[in-house]
């Protein structure tokens, strides 16, 4: 069943290799049928490398295997729980991307320093608090995703405006119309960490007295391959 | 029209991807036919794995659509006002570089810190002012043109002494004699930001006391692999 | 003897390539065969790229070359000193990959930030006391292998709860129920250096006055790729 | 002439690609017949995708163009001061590879932090004074080979025990007994840069209050994949 949703997210789930924000088995990419009200999501903990889309499994919205030979991901009822709030989802990525993970392990949201966010989201992309002892202990994975629906209503954020969430000491959740479009956000949200790193990095630092061309040396190289007596390269 | 321009526009387009300065369909690069006054531009949000020469478009210079299926790149004014007002310019490259960005997001320019920098420019590559919100509002594309030909002009910087400016809170375009030499400078570009990012950091650290190797363990490892009685490798 | 663990360990070496934890001949990994008390370690200074699985050498666990043309890793006396005293280690790497020096060049245990830590060590990554002059200029490589037991033992951390520790001024060892599991934590390692690196960046950086994308722009860039007259792309 | 000397020439050059050492037609290798005291390095601004073995340029030890139809690199006086004056080198290496440039740029020398720097070098890797614009406006690129050489023998460092140095500014020269050794030197030094770089800001950062997974949620992952209970993954 569902043979041309499974074949859409197994290659969904391959981008995550492509765009190197996974490695090993990590990660996960899942979509849903509206309609019949069904999830295909990837296999827990199975190598990229072997994986084929009949692999993938078939569950419905209450977290009852419909289809599959193996365990379905382990973060599958976090996704169930987005997919029941949230009725615009299509498509869900959960990555360990590293430059995402850094801004969730230090529990800070990604301020929303340029066009590359602003071309991505409609602000600050929020960290979620942490859950509690009793949410971890309890039904972690769905407390996850039910930390993830409060977050964005304390905050008034729609699903919609921001297709991304850093769960506290934990990683990114990204989603859009579908799986492809939600690969293609978790991309941009580890561009957008990266970049928001290292501008606030650039605003930190500063131009020492010790550092800077001398303009001799400056004028020296720059004429010697754009001068009219350059003698760099060929003529 | 225009099939060898069309031809070399959509390979600098592809070297974008080659040297990892894109991801997804961001970036563009342009090219201009001075004698017929016609731009040859990179269409908009197209994927670089499934585009073709034949989908560059061709503008004039008063951003009238001349040929082409596709919308051409949202940049285009941009790219436009820079060939009016620089006519020494043959191609032109925009990118969101991560390092590039993240000057033009902390708002700085570029200092001019060694003999790579020297190689490309003759001076520090300016970051512009911000654009007002009755420039964003009204004609935003073209008003990016016209910030970056003030940002120039104000500090008297010909733009054949520097190939590259950031605009402010977005990213970098970049020029050169034809399209070839646009996107090599987007990749200097990307080289000198990311080596000043490092010289800065390098200036503003230091040797604590902590760290150091010990003297016997640095002369242990010396000698176990290039001393006389060498035991690292095969005879 | 041992051909097929010869061709384990081999496929293992050459995924620390794979994997970019090792560059030119740095690195290697060995498996144990426990009812026979041998081990298969990589020979010393050999290039990958010419490495074949007979060039594997054959050790007992008390170092004595038992089949092989070439010298085996100068780190051989380490590895065999996990061995005997861990008994549940079925495979060992030792790298010099570039975030896991990092921290043990500076002498610090790696602290565990977040999840991507938690699936893989239960605790802290120790990074061992340094070795003393008379350790280094003695049986060095074997008093390696002892003051990694040392450390663990000092701290009542068994090997089965954490599958690395990184070695003073020098680098990660790291090991798991066979080679392959062995290369995994490796590579998991050098992922959770890189994240532990930039979280306690990004808890140390901030969002100064002087950056953040102004309102207007913000939401210019959204409404022309999102909105509802957005402009970006194709019909 | 040389054929054979050539063609390693060229092959090494080539490896400075691979490596990631340079990017378009920066850098340079050299190796010289020192019965014959003729020297063959890399012309001048070629693309390497387009260089092939006849390309490469022979020079004699005064300056002296033996063979080639192409310019040698602008930087061959500063390779043959090299050779004159250091007999025990077979090969030298020039590139601006980002994190060597970066310390040169800052104008630091490279200490020795860790047994991957003492592998390849017996102390700190030495950073030169910055020429005079008296050197730099006469012969600028024989004068880099004077300062290299003024460099070591002020500190009363051997160029056999230091294969690698940074010219102040602009950046590394490596050697070796021949082309290939220069270039592995070349590629180890931007690994020992990079781990200086990082080991120093590591020694910096600390463990904030703000930072660090809580003891449960550290538990609870744990579990979850290597416990008892475990659930991770299929059976």
């Amino acid at each position: 069943m569902l043979e041309e949703l499974k074949q859409r997210v197994f290659e969904a789930n391959l981008k995550l290799v492509e765009y190197q924000l996974v490695v090993l088995t990590w990660g996960n990419v899942s979509a849903i049928d509206r309609e019949k009200g069904l999830v295909v999501i990837k296999p827990s903990g199975v190598p990229y490398s072997t994986m084929t889309a009949d692999d993938m499994v078939v569950m419905d919205l209450d977290g009852n295997k419909v289809e599959g030979r193996l365990n379905p991901s382990s973060d599958t009822p976090t996704h169930l729980e987005l997919y029941r709030q949230f009725p615009s989802l299509g498509g869900i990525v959960h990555t360990h991307s590293s430059w995402a993970c850094s801004w969730a392990q230090a529990g800070r949201d990604v301020p929303a320093y340029g066009t590359t966010h602003a071309d991505f989201a409609n602000g600050d992309v929020p960290c979620t608090r942490g859950l509690t002892a009793e949410e971890v202990y309890g039904e972690y994975e769905l407390n996850t995703g039910k930390v993830i629906v409060e977050e964005l209503a304390r905050r008034g954020v729609s699903p919609d405006a921001c297709p991304a969430v850093l769960v506290h000491r934990h990683g990114p959740f990204t989603w859009g119309k579908d799986e492809e479009k939600a690969v293609e956000n978790a991309l941009i949200l580890e561009e957008v960490c990266k970049m928001a790193y290292r501008t606030e990095s650039v605003a930190a630092l500063s131009s020492g007295s010790d550092i800077g061309i001398e303009d001799y040396l400056l004028d020296k190289h720059y004429q010697r391959k754009h001068g009219k007596n350059a003698y760099y390269g060929q003529k």
